[in-house]
C-alpha cells in the first residue's frame, strides 16, 4: 500500500482508475468545497471516507502539502507489454511511446511524463531501476500524467521489447553521436523513441535494437539539454511532423 | 558574498570569470588530481587557496556534496539591458533572448538556464521577483550555464525594455491560447521569447508589448508543458528554422 498526499495527487489517481484505493482521510472541518470533487470521485468508487484530526494525517504523510487529504491505496500498476502491443494495434494514428533507461531524479521523471502526455505519446516504458522511485514526487511534477499514462516496467530490453519491434514500430535511439538531426529524420511512423541516462547514455543492448539513430542539434562548447528537456524536445518534433502530415 | 560549493558549482563560475572571488577553501588531504583544473583557475586569477579541516567546509556549506571544495565569492552579477542591446547590435546572427516572468522553482531555473544555453540563447531576461533564488541550486542544474549565460533584471518592463524592442527585436509572447503555433511563425529574426509563470501566464504588461504571441501544439485535455519545457520546445523551433534557413 502507497500513501497518497494532497488534492494535486489524489484527484488525478482517483479519476485514472488504476490504483485501487483503501481508504481516504480527511482532516475535520476541511472545506468541503474545495474537496468536492474528491469525495464525488470518491463515492463513485465507493471508497471509505473517514474524517480525522489533522494530526493523524500529519503523522502518516511527509507532512508538507496534504492540505488535510491523504489516500491509502495500491502502487500504480505497471503496464504489461503484451497489453501495449495490442494497444498500439488498434490506435487510429501511430504510436509514440517513449523509453527512459535514466533518470536524474523523482521529480525529472514526473516532468518527463508530463510532457510525454502533452505532446501525446501513448506510454512510457522504463527500465527497472528507474521503476524505483517516489511515488509521490512524480506523481506530483507529472501534474497528473503519471496517474493516466501508461507505464511499462522493461527488465530484459531484448526479451520484451522484440515482440513491441516485430509488431511494426520502429525504434529510434537519441544519442549525441547520431549523425542525422531529428528533423532530418522521418518521424511520422510508428516509433519508440530511447533515451538513456545522462551519464551512460543509450545501453549496448537498446543501441543493437535501434532501427535509427537521432540528434538534437545543439550549441557547440555549451551545456547539453537535461534528460527530460532532451526527451521533450524530440516528442515536439514527431508532433510537428505528424501535423505537417494532417496540413 | 556567496558560498559555492562543489566543483560542479566552482569550476564553471570560475572558468566564467563572471564573479569575484575572495578564498577557496580546499579539505585537506583532498586527491590533488581531481582539482587540478580548479586549481589552474584559481592560480591564473590569483585567487588565495586555503586547506583547512573537512569540518570548516561542512560548516559553512548546505554540506551535502561539496565534495572538499568551497569558494567564497561575490553573487553572479546582472548584466545591464544597454550592455545586452549593445551585444545584439554586434552579434553575427539575429539574436534570441529568453524573458522569464516566473519559474516553478530554483531547480527548473536551472535547468531552463541550461537549455537556453544549449540551444543558442544569448540571453536571459528574468523579471526581479524571479531573481531572488538560491544561486546554488540554480547553478548545479544549469550545469554552469549559469555562469556563463548573462542574465538580465528586469523590474519595470516597459521602461526596460521599451529600448531593447526599438533597437530591432521582436517579442513574441508564449501562451497556451495564442492563434498561431510555433511551427506557423517566422522566429528566424532577431527575437525575445517572453514567457509567464505557470499559475499566473504572462502578465498585461508584457502583453501589451509583444509584437505576436504563438503556442505549442499539445493534446487537448491532458496536461501542459512545464515552464522550463515550454521555454525549451520553442527555443529548439528557432533552432530549427534558423537551421534550415542555412541549409
Amino acid at each position: 500500500m502507497e500513501v497518497l498526499e494532497g488534492k494535486q495527487c489524489i484527484l488525478p489517481a482517483l479519476l485514472a482508475r488504476q490504483r485501487k484505493f483503501r481508504l481516504l482521510l480527511v482532516k475535520q472541518n476541511i472545506q468541503q468545497k474545495r474537496i468536492q470533487d474528491i469525495l464525488a470521485a470518491a463515492e463513485a468508487q465507493a471508497i471509505p471516507v473517514k474524517y480525522v484530526d489533522v494530526a493523524e494525517i500529519d503523522a502518516m504523510t511527509k507532512g508538507r502539502s496534504h492540505g488535510g487529504l491523504a489516500a491509502i491505496c495500491t502502487p500504480k500498476p505497471a503496464f504489461e507489454i503484451e497489453k501495449l502491443i495490442e494497444l498500439c494495434g488498434k490506435l487510429p494514428a501511430p504510436p509514440l511511446l517513449l523509453l527512459i533507461e535514466g533518470t536524474e531524479d523523482a521529480q525529472n521523471l514526473g516532468y518527463t511524463l508530463r510532457s510525454a502526455e502533452a505532446l501525446g505519446a501513448q506510454a512510457v516504458l522504463l527500465k527497472k531501476h528507474v521503476w524505483n522511485f517516489d511515488g509521490v514526487t512524480v506523481s506530483r511534477a507529472s501534474s497528473g500524467a503519471f496517474e493516466r499514462l501508461p507505464l511499462v516496467q522493461i527488465e530484459n530490453a531484448e526479451k520484451e521489447l522484440g515482440p513491441l519491434q516485430r509488431s511494426g514500430i520502429k525504434f529510434y535511439g537519441c544519442i549525441a553521436g547520431a549523425k542525422r538531426a531529428i528533423y532530418d529524420v522521418d518521424l511520422t511512423g510508428g516509433i519508440m523513441l530511447a533515451i538513456g541516462g545522462e551519464r551512460r547514455g543509450l545501453s549496448g543492448a537498446l543501441r543493437e535494437m535501434c532501427d535509427g539513430f537521432v540528434r538534437i542539434p545543439m550549441i557547440t562548447g555549451a551545456s547539453s539539454l537535461s534528460l527530460s528537456h532532451a526527451a521533450t524536445v524530440v516528442m515536439a518534433e514527431v508532433m510537428r511532423q505528424r501535423r505537417q502530415l494532417q496540413a
